[in-house]
């Protein structure tokens, strides 16, 4: 490499105790990544040569400061290298002027403009810190590498010249060409019209914004001067709610969120009342599509204004969602995903055109949308398999997202298979009695004393439990509305353990005589949880049938996913979703939801499928990734496997309750603070990672 | 190469005197090309390989006809080779079952099914002469290569299949990267809502359009089962009328034109006006390229009528026009284009998206725009150059096309150059007194007698001259209204020869005492060349001024890059435009317009801007040779050359008169039946080409 920056700082005789003469080992934290390079070389240079991605807006003038860069200091024993600040060239001209006219740490040097003059340990600092706005709003906290597909690019283009008459775009194109490497580049249709202005308004220096994926680079966003705000969308398109994190591209931080219920909702409750409501109005296609775009636009709207951002510096989206709603968002006509053979109209990942989707940000942005897996494993689904990654490792992981369907991949980095179960919305508390969606004053965790079969119980919006003092005053606020998911599990869960349902999940009526809580139903029994007031909240057998009837279906998945994999069961397990961040992992193996596994294995994730998009926005690598991993994984249609009919019936029933419930006291350490575990949680973030919880059966 | 055709045609065992043994010799006719294939090689395959173009939508199934071709019996000696009839595979079930359901010539096969088994040359015939369409409206009767970017494929697409769930698109990108060889296929946006109804509608058998250029290619039109039908517009938008032809892609026969005057007109009469208009106007631009958006989009409902096609099989379009007309057409502000330095906004080759310029062709189709030279020269004049193609020789061509500036373009396979000269409206008759633009009634054609100065004339919409026999009956109807700019040429210089003015332009008044038709007009004289009721049609010394000075700029402008180029006169010259269709070079020599050069190297090309066009339509490596072309013309801006003001005011006055004439009368031999010449122009088609003009002096 040589010495581009030369002028701007005298190149120091080095001890370069590592390498050649004239040559230094340089090594970049916190990815670890090394290389030699020669003295003089700038150190923004050497992180591109080695893949570490520094921002950069201003190409090296030392404008934008987003190139910073700071030296650990001491003795590397492990690189066998001694690392120290003035193994750096002088601070330059460039450092000064920018530290005299924006903060500047005194530990911190631009990379653009400190040359290697000897072995150097570099720390890259995480984005946010270099970031100038706050993070607001984490939509996850998970750090991500970023690699993006569009980069902010300053320039000096040449001004018009008759004797060499070349258009404005030509001198600009020629000139990002030169100073930032470009090749066969060019200027997206919408920029035709403001081009002109923009040149002449910037006095010939202009920011643009370059879009690099598959196929040659396009300019996509045209800026007056020196501008360094580029921002992209991650948005997840649920049955129920749309959420939408607008990140700042140049940091990779969420910078604002917004979530809304799908407003498709008033064509039908979930997915396929939706596409039966388009076969019954096959006309209708359109105007369902229109909605989720139109609930799309208010919410730019609102993370624009939050963000204090322009929507025409949204230059990038990401689109996730399952089959119906991927098609709807495309335009695409949904019914022949209402019956076999599911056929997904289009289903690789996809660069659209902002304009062709009628998306309000930058008209020449571009919007991806993350491959489905197959006509029930939607883009969300791949977003998850991006996020939870079971094929970048080599233990097995099954990855469970439960919503009215259940997705299931189960893989390593070897092979990974996918799988769509029909669990029905049981586990979202529809089709239950006394259900609810999670909200205030619905039941989320629940306890039953074996001995008496009192229970106790806590709500969503108050950390007290039922028993505790104050919880009627407390809760009397809220009230005690319902039951939702994780609450039925917890329930039956807790009634099986407690001997109120057998193993084949029957109310077990002759403890009518030992609890006024066992009531007679007709010709059945329920079990009254809350009884106060106008309030009777009991779980039925029909309730414990529906739960039944969902694990069984989601285990049958599982289990033959495991099949083909040759496997008894997985390393590990993550659940995915709202339901996967509430749900105790516990209670799901007492029930039977998933198979055997060490407990420490087991973990919510939260909304891994916004992290997945998030993923594919800031880095185009991802992209290839999960497109090649799509590709790769083997699907498998339930209906069509008849061993699958033969784990459902298996599985109908609870599990031996003895086994697992010991097998879980001897292979993990419950924590003693049980009670006030899942606390936190109970309003908290979804996106919130890595909050194991464990639980121990009250007693 | 193998015999991918093995099942449907016995190979024979033949004699191949010119090859090596189990091969043979084949020449295709009218290209020439040739090449030694392997015995049992599909004509079809041999003359790909060799870039002779052969249509075929069907892909080898011997449904479309499209491919068809003969056999040239005999010896030819040049390539030593016997070709014969029986030199290809007996006649397959294929080409049975096409010729007893569609019309198949006894002398013609289909290059799909025929097998190479001996030495041939092959004629593959004219594409319209194949086309079920009449061509209906000529255009240029030019041969024009075809290579288009869009090309129609029959293709089986799989069904879809739970156990390999594919989605549609991806079944149909397999299915045509299999069978036609396409790599890293997409589908264009608009497909996706279509995709799934036209698939199960054509019972999973498609013709898709596919376009490929620059990049990857992209699925751009669909239909249901075989569809042999694909148009492209050609259109030329000039300052005063927009000209469209609708060619059919797969024969290249132009099958309906259109013609419309430019209704940007009522923003102002010519192009300086327009941009004035804007100036003074800013937020009225978008409402000028509506304008002619709108226009055009009114003449492809006439074309697509007129030839019974639809506006979704118009898959490509090529637009050529002046630098204003171009900017306006893509929505580019042309002020800009108003004042020195006249930048262009874009100038390159672009491919741009119909659905982004609003033009009502199918929505993923294509719409190409040839790059613009400079800013005074445009897409016009590179399509003119492309249809010319002085670079293609190594004789050194003139290329002029004037209107209210002269673009001029001189060059040779070495080298070339370009230049606009500010000739004014004057050739078009504007600014002349009783000038008008060519219609019925204008004085066209000039005689007068050197001895009595009388005149003869013809008028545009009447075969007789007005000394013929019947004149006065047949011209009474349309009457004599104006003179038209090749009127003025031929007058004034028919004034020049019989000395009614001198070298320098000024009337002589003396003549008065010798004919009444020089008349005092206050300080000047005129010339009378008509005075019959009310109507007066004279020249004017301020006419004469006028052509003096337009003539002095196009010629200071020719000199100005012959000067360049070194030369002192060139090899050729070629008239553009509708103008150049109606002068008669040898009075334009006579002016002086032109420099010298044999006269039957000087003719009119008619409207080689849409040729160029249509060129670029037919074949994109066209668009590559334009694109090049211009990159590599040396642009010369005339107001910034001291030596055009000298060669300017040089170029005034008339050349000597005797020695043009002589050195006329010298070089070529003149027709005998002047007096009838020029009379199948007056109102003949402006495309009309190769019709060189030769005259002499009534006498």
């Amino acid at each position: 490499m040589t010495d581009t920056n030369g002028q701007d700082g005298a190149t120091q005789t080095a001890t370069t105790p590592s390498g050649a003469k004239g040559q230094a080992m340089v090594i970049f934290q916190p990815s670890g990544r090394r290389g030699t390079f020669d003295i003089g070389t700038p150190v923004l240079d050497a992180a591109r040569s080695l893949g570490v991605y520094i921002e950069s807006v201003c190409g090296g003038r030392g404008i934008c400061g987003r190139c910073q860069i700071s030296v650990s200091e001491g003795q590397f024993a492990k690189y066998k290298i001694t690392s120290a600040t003035d193994h750096l060239s002088a601070f330059s001209q460039k450092e000064q002027r920018y530290a005299s006219k924006r903060d500047l740490a005194t530990d911190r040097r631009l990379s653009c403009s400190a040359l290697i003059s000897g072995d150097l340990v570099i720390d890259v600092p995480d984005e946010g810190q270099v970031n100038r706005q706050m993070v607001r709003k984490a939509a996850d906290t998970r750090h991500i590498d970023r690699d993006p597909a569009t980069q902010l690019c300053y320039v000096d283009v040449a001004e018009p010249d008759m004797e060499n008459p070349l258009s404005d775009a030509d001198r600009l194109i020629k000139a990002l060409e030169a100073e930032w490497g470009y090749e066969n580049l060019t200027l997206d249709h919408p920029l035709f019209v403001s081009l002109q202005t923009i040149l002449r308004k910037g006095n010939w220096s202009v920011t643009a914004a370059v879009f690099e994926d598959k196929g040659h680079p396009v300019i996509t966003g045209l800026w007056p001067g020196f501008h360094d705000r580029l921002y992209g969308l991650a948005v997840d398109i649920g049955s129920t709610t749309i959420a939408m994190h607008l990140n700042d591209m140049l940091t990779g931080q969420v910078v604002a969120s917004a979530g809304v219920s799908n407003p498709q909702i008033r064509f039908g409750e979930d997915l396929m009342s939706r596409v039966s409501y388009i076969q019954m109005n096959p006309d209708k296609q359109p105007e369902l599509t229109k909605t989720v775009r139109d609930a799309i636009d208010t919410m730019i709207g609102q993370v624009t204004e939050e963000a204090g951002a322009t929507r025409e510096e949204i230059a990038e989206a990401v689109f996730v969602g399952n089959p119906v709603m991927h098609h709807l968002f495309l335009g695409i006509d949904p019914i022949e995903l209402g019956g076999a053979p599911f056929a997904l109209t289009v289903s690789e990942g996809i660069t659209h055109l902002a304009r062709d989707l009628g998306i309000g940000i930058n008209p020449a942005g571009r919007i991806y949308t993350l491959p489905c897996i197959a006509g029930h494993v939607g883009a969300d689904a791949a977003a998850v398999t991006l996020a939870e990654g079971p094929h970048r490792s080599e233990e097995t992981t099954l990855v469970v997202d439960v919503g009215t369907n259940a997705e299931i991949i189960l893989g390593n980095n070897t092979r990974a298979l996918a799988a769509s179960s029909p669990t029905g919305p049981a586990f979202e508390g529809a089709e239950i009695s006394c259900g609810q969606r999670a909200a205030p004053g619905a039941i989320e965790r629940v306890r039953i004393d074996p001995e008496t079969l009192e229970p106790r119980f806590r709500i969503i919006g108050v950390d007290l439990w039922s028993d505790d003092e104050g919880f009627t005053e407390v809760a009397g606020e809220i009230g005690v509305t319902g039951i939702c998911g994780s609450g039925i599990v917890e329930v039956i869960a807790e009634m099986y353990l407690s001997g109120v349902i057998s193993e084949d999940g029957v109310v077990n009526g002759a403890l009518q005589e030992k609890s006024p809580r066992i009531i007679a139903n007709g010709r059945t029994f329920s079990y009254v949880l809350w009884d106060k007031g106008e309030t009777v909240i009991s779980i039925a057998q029909t309730d414990v049938r529906a739960i039944q009837l969902a694990k069984a279906a989601l285990y049958a998945g599982v289990k033959l996913l495991m099949d083909k994999m040759g496997i008894e069961r997985p390393d590990s397990i993550k659940f995915a979703g709202a339901f996967g961040s509430f749900i105790d992992p516990k209670y799901a193996m007492v029930l039977g939801l998933i198979p055997d596994c060490p407990l420490d294995k087991v973990e919510g994730v939260g909304n891994s499928a916004g992290t997945g998009a998030r993923m594919a926005l800031l880095n185009r690598q991802h992209r290839r990734e999960i497109e090649q991993t799509v590709r790769a994984i083997d699907k498998i249609e339930t209906a069509l496997e008849k061993k699958f009919q033969d784990h459902f019936v298996n599985a109908m029933a609870f599990p031996n309750k003895v086994d697992p419930f010991t097998n879980l006291r001897q292979s993990v350490t419950l924590p003693e603070n049980n009670q006030a575990s899942g606390g936190d949680d109970a309003q908290g973030s979804a996106g919130r990672r890595g909050n194991r919880r464990r639980a121990r059966r009250a007693s």
